[in-house]
């Protein structure tokens, strides 16, 4: 998929940068640099190191959300609801922090885009303008948007997409859904990958729960061209997450993982842990997205400064247990390696079967 | 899979009998025979029909439920709760219609197979005690049960199943979880699957968003020695489901089914209707499984007289867009042949990816 391999790096904003879609671009995979939580000035430089670095196509990566209009009595909604807590740690209500950031492809990015003509550009929670759109497709880039429904993907099908991710329920991270909001219209990847196979004509990558090359053999059995992975990611070297949320990863189970709201305002999969028990993963007092994360920040820094996850986002898939401490390009390798000997071992396995059965 | 072909024909309470089973054993596949919603006489009659229309091993399906203790302030809450639809069809508030009956395995059918000897046996929500085990153990039957988590599907072994059924949350009908309530808990398949897998010794049978061959070897990639298939098989004529529940599996998309506990109390995943409008998908007034579908009857008979499925459980997993219209014998040699093309295929088709890529 425009890279030598067909093993793409989801971009994780706030969990990596350059480095690590580096280390995938050499191996063979297509790196990916998420955009969202980057200043413009950030965004030119991490993309100047990675043309610095390889040759090889890169993926950037944008959110196309619409900022909300502030709400200050949602907010302090939100604020009154997490007061307990704030009580716990001896903070103060109005108490601030710094708060990660999330902009939505706009103006300045896509001259950013038109100057560093990236190979490839995604974007997630559905597309920007068409007149966006039309400036990214004119330097030459490939796009692919992100569906989580049959829906969704004939939606960017019908936008002009060159290829699309069918992001299954599995997935780590935030839900690329917009035209939902409903999160249980999401179905698992077994059974959204091949309906979408079926519903689109551009070439289908498959997202959610795949870890390893048996995933990806098993994508590719259900119809995709590419696989993209996240997760797994997560446990390399360069991802640039704390020792806290690597140290939750390392001890994940398949049941551990939830879809909530807290963190951002917008569901994303992440591992359970004190503040998801407290609300409820889906709770209708968070703020609109991205304004959540705001009133979170004091307690998160307090919490994990205390070396405790309680108030963190710990991002996962729900196949994070797969998930193997190993350089980011030998894990690229290393998935691609097994996805064909499960390939090769699957015909011979089966024509085995089919031998038996006579 | 104790058949010569490794495709289980789910058990489905009340939506088949004895004649898919003998479809599908005829056709190489292990047809299923569901228990729970006949009588100890049925079911006798049923398992009679299958020995003598096919000498094929087959399986016979159990519920392994508690019954509740009838509790009348839960039941009348859930009739006020319904009252509204009571008098929009002028039912009267005690109305009373046939409802379907759910039983758990228990000393009567444990006789029964005693003395009928099916060769595999399966039960769902768990298993019987390890009394009533070790008999339908001692008839030389092999013991399958479903896990919907890792913890499960250990649970499981540790009692001594002969296979695990890994149910993925794509599943239709009711979900086999029984360590826990939270259907939040269960994996999408991808995600589910290679986690049983690696912690289990015994063999892994996949369910949950199967429904062709591309399906059969997805879930071979990932693991598994057989697949177990059940909304596919809706959609062909052995299927004992009314017109109104086989429109609507014509017209399902991948965004159209959720799990809910409204029509029996327990979580299954069904096609959207009224009711599930009306009062979500999961309602913490529906009483204890398998009560609520009692105080549902009169209404889904009033509207399915009217040609509505808006009362009624109109189960199907997220995969029933696949759903194709065939003979059960021919679905199951389709899915097989199919299953053989695409590992073939995916062995070449990556064989090719890898030389391009060097």
């Amino acid at each position: 998929m425009y890279s030598r391999l067909p093993i793409i790096q989801a971009p994780m904003a706030g969990a990596q940068d350059a480095r690590m879609a580096i280390a995938v671009c050499e191996a063979g995979g297509l790196g990916s640099l998420p955009c969202a939580m980057l200043s413009l000035e950030q965004a030119r430089a991490q993309i100047g190191a990675i043309r610095a670095a390889t040759s090889a196509p890169f993926n950037v990566n944008f959110f196309t959300h619409v900022s909300p209009q502030p709400d200050p009595d949602a907010l302090a909604r939100w604020r009154d609801l997490l007061s307990t807590f704030y009580g716990e740690f001896g903070l103060d209500a109005a108490e601030q922090a710094p708060s990660p950031q999330r902009k939505p492809f706009d103006e300045d990015f896509c001259a950013l885009v038109e100057d560093m003509r990236p190979p490839v550009v995604s974007f997630h929670f559905g597309l920007p303008s068409d007149e966006l759109l039309r400036r990214v497709r004119g330097v030459g880039a490939k796009i692919l948007g992100s569906a989580t429904s049959v829906a969704e993907a004939l939606w960017l099908e019908r936008r002009g997409v060159d290829a699309i991710i069918a992001q299954g329920r599995e997935a780590g991270g935030h839900r690329g859904m917009f035209l939902t909001e409903d999160v249980e219209a999401q179905s698992g990847l077994f059974a959204l990958l091949p309906q979408v196979v079926a519903a689109v004509k551009v070439p289908v990558i498959a997202a959610g729960g795949v870890a390893n090359g048996r995933g990806v053999a098993a994508a590719f059995a259900l119809g995709a061209v590419a696989v993209q992975i996240g997760t797994a990611f997560l446990m390399t070297p360069q991802a640039l997450i704390s020792d806290i949320h690597r140290a939750a990863l390392r001890a994940a189970r398949d049941d551990a993982t939830r879809v909530t709201n807290l963190f951002s305002g917008r569901p994303a999969r992440g591992l359970v842990n004190r503040l998801i028990e407290m609300l409820g993963p889906l709770n209708p007092a968070a703020p609109a997205f991205p304004q959540a994360s705001a009133a979170l920040a004091p307690l998160r820094a307090a919490a994990e400064a205390r070396g405790s996850g309680d108030f963190s986002p710990l991002w996962a898939g729900e196949a994070a247990g797969l998930a193997r401490e190993m350089d980011a390009g030998a894990l690229t390798e290393t998935i691609w390696r097994e996805a064909l000997a499960c390939a090769g071992g699957l015909d011979a396995g089966m024509r085995q079967a089919e031998a038996q059965a006579k």
